[in-house]
């Protein structure tokens, strides 16, 4: 925990503190895992601000960060910190704070640092990988059970009730997200929610889902069909499979997230697909399951070891249905290592 | 989905327009489930801007609404349409609308409208009353299964994880927020995590839950023992039932919501344990599990028909544990309606 804060400080030197509202940059600064805090983190001090329901919890889970108690707004606390120490230049984070809290604030000397603990976060200490490498096996987990659950007439919201409450009896925090199971033309639905549509062979069936342990996430999609996949279904599913090992054999560190998007995009754009790939290839991967849009198109972040991202490459064609496939990938000093080991195989060869 | 458009006109016309960025706002407004989008609201028109990942999504979810597409910031592409239509006096949620964003869309005549949107939402239509009822109705199963479910030795994860997947297989959407489930002194936080604590005979065990259900929650809490309570679990469970019971009393239209805590709050101060009552008595229901802060202290807010609040009174001691005891309730023409059914009994009678 202290080594985040040095890490931290050496970021704002130019400030006289930082005040943090991101609840998961909270969390990662000072181990809170409550929902309601605040902290300000200044040279030489570090204050976690909470109400009464939380002092007891943030006693024992933040031993660095001296409390204060939120008796009414946190702005009003906030302002009394601050004029209690004289500091003049304070850094917020203004992707979190609201436009009213900001209007509260007024009277201080306020700058957006453009989240410097967010910048911190992409890149993995050992305690991280750690979680990140559990979530992951819960995943996998989730999906071998998954596949010989699934039978012909189940509906989407059965497959996805049982996996989420599967990798929670194995060990999960929760699930990472709410379970997407889309089958059929429902898969042409990038962020399709189970209904109550019945699975059948032959059809698409898009899995999209995690694991969420001691606050790190995995997301693993695998997209399958019940019996044997017709010449389309293969053929495509084959050609997102490529662009997805393009995509993770341009993994290296020193190289720029949307050039590994390129290098997966342009297999499929060269298959004739590009126009169904309408999403970024990738995203960080933490204590969101959206840490950061690491591999977007164009994004000019730049790789370093330790950063895990995720690689899901996916054609969507309304009417006939879609294919993504996703895996959880650690930047190593010498390329990468994919995490996830769930099989890639769209036939399940049942029911056939 | 008319009549709430209509409703909010009457509250906005003051303004050009309403740009509304607080998700369940937009959801309320729009009917669109979605993760991802923005909506504007002029007196003759409504857009509902969204990615390509939730444009098929918008569209039957939305019907009410013109759908534009965000193809790189909302930001720009709100706008882009608020300088195509020559809007002027542009109304925003000052609570969702993030410092950075509001930053970006600098140019425009923008005021703090103040959330007129959540105003709507404290009262309740047909539809989201059925929705809540159901809510409910899951929750209350929930917790006859799980009183038959928990014996001594089990964890309080075990528990959590038994009710959240009971409440999804028996048709709820999801749990409506991660269950709390504290044992012994753990009971004295008022938010206390399950952990791999085990249970055991005489100890206060404390319940927290709710499902989800069309986007509605419940949200209900039961103290129990398994055995038989002993005399001071006793006396203050039946103190925490008397402070309810005269909050739910005090409930009628007209009524502020200070009053309502006030009448239950006089209860527990009577009794000598006011300290240890630190947080308000409840706080609305809807599309958020805590929809407002209706019953907090000093809340001005007057209560109308079809309001639905939480009545939750606890007392935390260190060291000792916890009382909490809440319960649903409607607002009523008359007074009110209970909707929480499960039964306020301590003692489980078990095991002892």
């Amino acid at each position: 925990m202290n080594s985040r804060l040095d890490r931290l400080r050496a970021e704002i030197s130019a400030l006289d503190g930082l005040l943090v509202t991101d609840m998961l940059n909270v969390r990662y600064i000072s181990g809170f895992t409550g929902s309601y805090a605040v902290a300000l983190i200044t040279g030489g001090a570090a204050y976690l601000l909470t109400d009464s329901r939380y002092t007891q919890q943030a006693s024992e889970e933040s031993p660095d960060f001296t409390l204060e108690l939120i008796e009414h707004d946190w702005t009003g606390a906030v302002k009394g910190l601050i004029q209690r120490f004289g500091l003049k230049r304070i850094g917020f984070e203004g992707h979190s704070l609201s436009h009213r809290d900001w209007t509260q604030l007024s009277g201080l000397e306020l700058a957006d640092a453009e989240d410097p603990i967010g910048r911190l976060r992409r890149v993995k200490d050992q305690s991280e990988l750690v979680a990140i490498r559990e979530a992951v096996r819960l995943a996998d987990l989730g999906y071998r059970h998954i596949i010989g659950f699934i039978e012909p007439g189940m509906t989407e919201r059965e497959v996805a009730v049982e996996l989420d409450c599967f990798m929670r009896k194995a060990g999960a925090e929760k699930e990472a997200f709410d379970a997407l199971v889309a089958s059929g033309p429902r898969s042409a639905l990038p962020h399709g929610k189970p209904t109550d549509r019945g699975i059948s062979v032959g059809e698409l069936l898009l899995l999209d889902f995690g694991a969420k342990w001691h606050g790190y996430h995995s997301d693993i999609t695998r997209t399958v069909v019940l019996g044997k996949a017709d010449k389309k279904q293969q053929e495509i599913y084959d050609m997102v499979l490529e662009a997805q090992a393009a995509g993770i054999a341009a993994i290296h560190p020193g190289v720029a997230g949307g050039e590994v998007d390129g290098a997966a995009r342009k297999v499929i754009v060269d298959a004739g697909y590009g126009e169904y790939f309408g999403h970024g290839l990738g995203h960080g991967l933490g204590l969101d399951v959206h840490d950061g849009r690491i591999l977007a198109k164009n994004s000019e972040i730049i790789l370093e070891p330790n950063m895990v991202v995720t690689v899901e490459p996916g054609i969507y064609i309304p009417g006939w249905g879609g294919i993504r496939v996703e895996d959880d990938v650690l930047v190593t000093e010498s390329g990468s290592e994919v995490l996830t080991h769930s099989p890639r195989v769209i036939g399940l060869g049942r029911s056939d």
